[in-house]
């Protein structure tokens, strides 16, 4: 079977993950047509510098800078520009003119997904897309095809490298986040511009991809609530430390049936994460996904997340996918989108809270402060208190101590409150009535605590 | 398009998994149909006794005794009755009439499997596995899809949850391993019977299909070495801990390119894993495949190993695959085993080794050890030398202190140590040596080394 057959592959794009799946798909072009079922021709590369530098060694005469004669004719063309244009355009043209896709495109995915996933069931083509969540970690094939008997109930993921590696740093070193920054930015973990990873829009990319898999519903990137690291301090490490907590920055998805009906909540957030949880022990830059799943319990999947050889082992995978969905006919499997939940607001989202507050240390405070958390409907879990030394907050903060003094109270303490579950729009409500209290002088920070 | 299709589905064995799957098909009718893009249609449920007790209701209807005129017409047969016969018989018929097989039965896979493969090609048809390795974790996708374009190098896996719980009580709790399985029989982890799990041979079966797939290559269950826990003591789970390691039964599968040429090594067996490795971490009864690929680096999957419940997920998944094949129309793709890798004697296998020895305690002696190591060409890493009282040992061993005294040695001491990589022909050889030394009292344990 394997002589006779024949498949005509294009490249678009030859990054750090194009050119090793280039250099793969030249290197090990027998063994990938042994299990393809037909030889993997390498027509072309479009690249839009002939004379960039590459990571590997690719035969000149592949290159070019014209995508147009190569998508045409091709069975399958691998899509690793980025970006949403030029890779929209030349995606929808590929699936119309009956071409397979593979792409690790995160960005065009979460905005474009269902224009391409339309085209592609059009003309009974498929999209892949193992590359484009998690790196080399295999979570689409078993979120859409392993679990798709099953209902999913809860994603907590680790999705963005760049962000672990700084957290992780912060954690084990009792680091400040602008240092690890700068440590990771010239080593290469995080760009120039972190804006997209330490602000969570990487990992909302990926969110929002993931959501629509285990949900079965179209997940627009706006409807992923975000937020990033960039206000995780050393001292909130140190707390979380202190209280069995480790600081991750993690991607919810998680479906809600509460009196406003089923739903889901998908969102971008750091999170106070227990030691002794799976997700915990994954450090520096990897990735891994936890499920938790109605019949199969909890299954967490973990790996590398980015990098440019792991990555092109997943659309190699996506390659000879699509290659054997050639050989054997029949049209591709669509995206299931049948049970399309209504997406909640961040509002409706529930959870439980980790609220650190500076307070005036006189009688009476903890009363206030507990009775502004029940008239919110937040039940208290724990409370913890620590005295602060008149004389450090002098030296700390001349202003507040002064503040202190002719409000005439003793001292300041700090309240590490840990609430029960509660609903994001009441806690979001009473955190404000606390910082507007006169008993409160600072909110000092709010954590949500996921997977406990 | 779920509105005008309907596929038959019949369902062999109503036991622990089988019911939940037949529970499952019967509640999540309307989700599945949208999923699958048919209605799933069960068919009638094949059992051996009609009035035996289940785990979930059935509706009696569904229930016979005759499994023919079900295999009849049905476009999807689950077989979940396990053992060989007859459920071999009935999935070649199965297959010969065209249906697609889904089965957790690894006992079968492991040594008819080619024949089943054969026979699904002939037809077109197609055999689903994921439910017989490690339970609702998806691990046969991402080997054999996911992976597809990569190249595995080495799988450690946990795949057996019964020895796995026994191990983890044992190491936490310092108690005997008669003491754990007995209670392990209680709480209904080890069955009355335990051989099958605790000699290893259930993960030998998981470990040739984990093998099969990895390496394109068809493993049979009798090429793969076997060793149980049994021989785990207290003692030997304090000599880890000390060390830093934990006791593991892993099935190992891994690539060999010596000078022997290509080949794999499958085997089962007890091994110490450090404590920092992710498979240390795997508690209770629960299951994880650590693969580690050219490309990908290493890849974790971790879950739940076995439950009707989750099991059942495993299946359903497999159920919605193979309708949405039948609807996608198209052959289905078969087992890739064009690789065929020879698979290497045990001998030939390379890893690290601690070795366990009872010495006499007197001058030379080492030395004498360290000679019969270096002739058979294994590698010393480490040395510890635990002195053992003479009074201690009269208490102990009576016989052992009069040989002692008769060879003149001051008492004895217990040696361990840790190997570089050797070959287990070259190790076995010299552990034979080892214990026919005059020096030697007694070889104590020979553990393998894993996952450094």
């Amino acid at each position: 079977m394997t002589e006779d057959r024949r498949l005509r592959v294009a490249l678009l794009g030859a990054g750090s993950v194009g050119s090793q799946v280039a250099a793969l798909l030249l290197e090990h072009s027998a063994e990938l047509a042994d299990r393809a079922g037909a030889q993997l021709e390498l027509v072309g590369i479009a690249v839009r510098d002939l004379d960039a530098p590459r990571d590997t060694d690719l035969p000149r005469e592949l290159l070019t800078t014209d995508a147009e004669p190569l998508i045409v004719g091709s069975d399958i063309v691998i899509e690793l520009m980025g970006g949403i244009e030029p890779a929209r355009t030349a995606l929808l043209q590929d699936l119309n003119a009956g071409a397979d896709v593979v792409t690790g495109n995160k960005a065009l995915l979460a905005t474009h997904g269902p224009e391409l996933f339309e085209a592609a069931d059009q003309v009974g083509a498929s999209v892949h897309y193992e590359a484009a969540v998690a790196g080399a970690i295999p979570i689409v094939r078993p979120l859409r095809d392993s679990l798709a008997g099953d209902r999913v109930r809860r994603i907590l993921a680790i999705v963005n490298g760049t962000t672990n590696y700084i957290l992780d740093r912060m954690d084990g070193e009792g680091a400040d986040y602008a240092d690890v920054l700068a440590d990771a930015q010239r080593l290469g973990y995080a760009e120039a511009d972190p804006t997209a990873d330490v602000e969570g829009f990487d990992a909302a990319q990926k969110a929002a991809i993931l959501a629509s898999l285990a949900f079965h519903t179209t997940v627009p990137l706006e409807a992923v609530h975000r937020e990033g690291i960039s206000t995780i301090d050393a001292q909130m490490m140190d707390a979380a430390r202190a209280a069995g907590y480790v600081v991750k920055l993690l991607a919810v998805c998680e479906r809600l049936d509460d009196e406003g009906g089923e739903a889901i909540s998908v969102r971008v957030h750091p999170a106070l994460v227990r030691r002794d949880h799976p997700l915990a022990s994954v450090h520096g830059a990897n990735n891994a996904v936890f499920v938790q799943a109605e019949a199969a319990g909890d299954l967490m999947f973990y790996g590398a997340g980015a990098g440019g050889i792991q990555t092109a082992s997943a659309v190699l995978g996506d390659v000879v996918s699509a290659a054997r969905r050639h050989i054997a006919g029949g049209v591709g499997v669509g995206e299931s989108t049948r049970a399309n939940l209504p997406i909640a607001p961040i509002g409706r989202a529930v959870t439980r809270y980790q609220i650190t507050l500076e307070v005036d240390d006189r009688p009476g405070v903890l009363a206030t402060i507990a009775g502004i958390l029940a008239d919110g409907r937040v039940s208290i879990a724990t409370v913890e208190q620590t005295i602060i030394e008149r004389q450090s907050i002098i030296d700390a903060d001349a202003d507040a101590a002064a503040a202190a003094q002719t409000t005439g109270a003793e001292g300041r303490a700090r309240l590490v409150i840990g609430t029960h579950k509660a609903q994001e729009q009441d806690l979001a409500e009473t955190v404000d009535r606390l910082g507007s209290s006169d008993v409160v002088e600072r909110v000092v920070s709010v954590l949500r605590v996921e997977g406990d």
